[in-house]
């Protein structure tokens, strides 16, 4: 069960993939679960982080990822709708098609109104809902233990701070496994010390994807050999 | 003109783009024209290199990277068809959307059916016609100067060969800029000394992408801090 897998004080490290060979290189590297990042699903169609075109190519995604022999959580932004009924039915869709889990983020907007979304969700169906409450990555962290109360008491199976760093033993105690977001300076080693039961890598591997295609390219141009990269047929054997 | 980039001694070094961001990236690297990997499109939504799949993927690429300030060239497969008037319909719409040329392989198969084929999206476009043969790829080289003499006297603008390392002066001199795959232990100087005119680089950054994240996951995991990666503004700011 994915659920089982967060565990606080050995989190569950969970990276994003863009696409599905991405994903199934991370399945294949041994990791227990497999996240999405809504940054790669956005760029790689050429639009903003949160536009609407990505509420489909989300879905596209999701369909591919299913095929892999680990369970998948999905980032769904905040339901691509302001209606919690037209939310819990796009989280039915991602659950017909085999997903494990949600994302569902706040945007730092009424909590009330997230808390509708994310009942609205439980009812409809029985993901694992990690509530994203963006008090960090929009602000300056202030009502962030206020919302998670309101986010689990709505039924949210976990909660997620993007941004949070210190004074994490608040969010740990408040009876739903704490995620994080990894940032550079921060280990799991560390994290796990502080009771975190998930933490994502969020866009960063997709950016790191992207700098190193263009460091591969950059060495070409520049007479120099670029870095080792799976074989043709390795890469091509990540098929569905 | 997309054209005049195919210098014989002074290549256009053309790295291969698999998504809209990877595509602006290399764009704002200051590569002056940008292809397309058909095992990144592939891959990305799961299926084999070439499989029918790819052939809406393929105009959904092309129709976002025709938004960059570069020319963009298409690596089409065989043309998705075994008829050569499909495959020219297929290369009015990338020409349509705006892309400047078409890669098209001919599998190591029947010469004459691929010289009509080139022939056909000739007539059809004003396209950059790069005629690939697959008698490395798929062989040993066999037929090389042959097949690439049939292809320009159908109308390709430019010869492809990808696997080609050595003699390739026999190729240079046939009336066509020639394009080859940079392998490793390649250099674009030793290249260009030979009278090359164009370097791609296939799938090769495509697989480094994916080996780069599978990398920076592993780093998390083991307790390390990954290697740097471009900003989330940065990526997110690569829309159409």
């Amino acid at each position: 069960m994915f659920a089982d897998l967060h565990r606080p004080g050995d989190p569950l490290l969970l990276p994003n993939a863009w696409d599905h060979a991405s994903g199934a290189a991370l399945a294949a590297a041994g990791f227990k679960a497999i996240g999405t990042t809504s940054l790669g699903v956005a760029a790689a169609i050429g639009v903003a982080d949160g536009a609407s075109e990505t509420k489909q190519a989300t879905l596209d995604l999701a369909a591919s990822l299913v095929h892999l022999p680990v369970p998948i959580s999905v980032d769904a932004e905040h339901g691509f709708s302001d209606d919690p009924l037209v939310v819990a039915d796009y989280a039915q869709r991602l659950e017909a098609l085999g997903v494990a889990g949600i994302n569902l983020e706040d945007r730092n907007q009424d909590p009330k109104h997230h808390a509708d979304v994310i009942s609205a969700v439980k009812q409809a169906t029985s993901l694992f809902v990690n509530a994203r409450t963006d008090t960090y990555w929009l602000g300056d962290g202030t009502g962030t233990e206020e919302r998670c109360r309101i986010y689990i008491d709505a039924g949210a199976d976990g909660i997620f701070v993007p941004g949070a760093r210190d004074d994490l033993e608040g969010l740990t105690n408040l009876g739903a496994p704490l995620n994080v977001l990894f940032l550079p300076g921060m280990t799991i080693e560390r994290l796990a010390s502080q009771g975190v039961a998930r933490v994502s890598t969020g866009s960063a591997l997709y950016r790191r994807a992207i700098g190193a295609a263009v460091e591969a390219a950059t060495a070409i141009r520049a007479g120099e050999q670029p870095p080792p990269a799976p074989s043709y047929a390795e890469v091509d054997a990540y098929q569905r």
